[in-house]
């Protein structure tokens, strides 16, 4: 629920796809009752009505709050009470956010939890943390983005992950004084590590070069670079004439066949699929879930973020 | 000077572009000795020696404070006392902004001076400010980007422009509270106008779409922002194979050959072009520097800038 999209339009195209993944795991679809009638339950796939909706405008404080049966708070209870292995959701990120971190909690050394979105480059799959949790923070949350970004990347077999900063120069004392500081502390963790993972600043141009693997900024200017690079993206691929040759670029530049974003730090398998997801994109986010799940994730990411902290104590 | 290319190298390469328009200009180089060795004065082009340089790690502040002598203070220095009648700089952005401010001071109602960019979307050239130089800001800031895009945009031409927001979602309520405040104050000000101008929170999808004729934002955020896109289009372009039917598409998009932005607000016409500019976003620069000369472009910018504040008080 939550989507842009009508929400029983969207069971009905997610329901071939389940089924084509019905040996990969079972789902339970959380929405409200005139969607979830179309289902008829089987082997692989149960459902839960909920009585309420979160809307895109709701204060995300309130609803969490008071909205105990929205399809996002139903959700986020499974998991804590491990009915499922992992959750998506299109709704409200806010809600989703907070609903999350008050069920789930944070993981040992993690205070803010982030949106981990991957970004195709010429050189790597680079992750980018936060795209949209925090607008607002403090140096050391970005330390804390660092140490997800790593853990997620060492998760996912890259042997010595990178970090660099997303700021609008390559000097230290660049952008707003919270990446300044971010950036004398990282440079001093770096230095600790059993390897230099610290690259400094990186300029949104950069950042397609494949520079590094993770790419730390706070949630406000992380969003704003996602949805440009993909702005962009669409504007350009739109203005190419469909010629059998750049199809595949096409393909592999549409957006909207890109998986959501990962909710890092809170624990539990979250996983946020932009408002306007089509159904590639949830197709992809259900893939990536799948994936988590079965490489242990949670348990993975925690050891490593501790493994981060621990060198540098 | 205080450009990433080498200095005496692009006045090599400038001579010829400027011969080509010797009709249209006077040109006068501000530069260090050895790169001025090179030049021989004549009709159409002079040249002033500068004996300090300012580098890009210089704090901003000190460095204008300090070096009088370098090209960006004698330049600024040229401009002020009527000798030039635009400055273009290819250096250090912060001491560019604050030589400006000190020395041609601002427009009347104007305390924020801000970086005009120029993007080109699917209906119309969107000017972007601020994209870069203030990283900190208030609402009222944001208000007097708002107040300057749209003399701009009428400056050239465009009858009723439309302004909107950068934020991370359409609801009045996203983003940093500084955003949120400024969100409330220019749908009062849009209200109390000849026409509604304020048309919300963009996203940085849409930003592509051509909604907006001004897109406002912090210059933190501005700058992720054009480079994000630069970025992406380079990233996109370099994978097309060069085929004839692309070719167009692909100079179209060569953020290399834009222009730089123009930095509004301040008593006089200065471009900051940036430093990794090649030549022909050089020559760009010069093309929109004479331009706005012939057009007046301060006169008018400062009309309807008065305009605009008279109207909402």
């Amino acid at each position: 629920m939550g989507s842009d999209t009508d929400s029983c339009f969207i069971i009905d195209s997610l329901l071939p796809v389940l089924q084509s993944l019905q040996d990969s795991a079972h789902f339970i679809i959380f929405g409200k009752k005139e969607c979830t009638q179309r289902i008829s339950p089987c082997s692989y796939i149960s459902y839960e009505i909920a009585y309420e909706s979160i809307e895109m405008g709701d204060h995300p404080l309130w609803a969490a709050r008071r909205k105990k049966n929205s399809s996002l708070a139903l959700g986020i209870q499974a998991l804590k009470t491990h009915s499922i292995d992992a959750f998506i959701s299109m709704g409200n990120t806010g809600a989703l956010l907070t609903t999350a971190r008050a069920q789930l909690k944070t993981l040992p050394s993690i205070t803010h939890p982030a949106l981990l979105a991957l970004l195709p480059t010429k050189k790597r799959t680079t992750a980018i943390l936060d795209v949209g949790a925090n607008v607002e923070y403090k140096s050391a949350h970005l330390i804390e983005f660092a140490a997800m970004g790593l853990a997620y990347q060492k998760a996912q077999g890259v042997a010595k992950p990178t970090v660099g900063l997303l700021n609008i120069g390559k000097e230290p004392l660049k952008g707003p004084k919270e990446l300044q500081q971010a950036y004398q502390e990282l440079e001093k963790l770096s230095q600790n590590h059993d390897y230099p993972f610290f690259l400094g600043n990186i300029e949104g141009r950069e950042v397609f070069e494949g520079t590094v693997d993770v790419l730390v900024t706070g949630g406000f200017a992380g969003n704003i670079f996602l949805k440009t690079a993909e702005g962009m993206a669409q504007f350009l691929l739109n203005q190419i004439p469909s010629t059998s040759s750049l199809e595949p670029l096409q393909h592999k530049l549409d957006y909207k066949k890109y998986p959501g974003a990962v909710l890092c730090g809170v624990n539990g398998i979250v996983i946020k699929c932009h408002g306007e997801a089509k159904i590639q994109a949830l197709t992809q986010s259900i893939l990536t879930a799948i994936d988590l799940a079965k490489k242990a994730f949670i348990e993975k990411i925690q050891a490593e973020i501790s493994s981060f902290y621990s060198q540098n104590r």
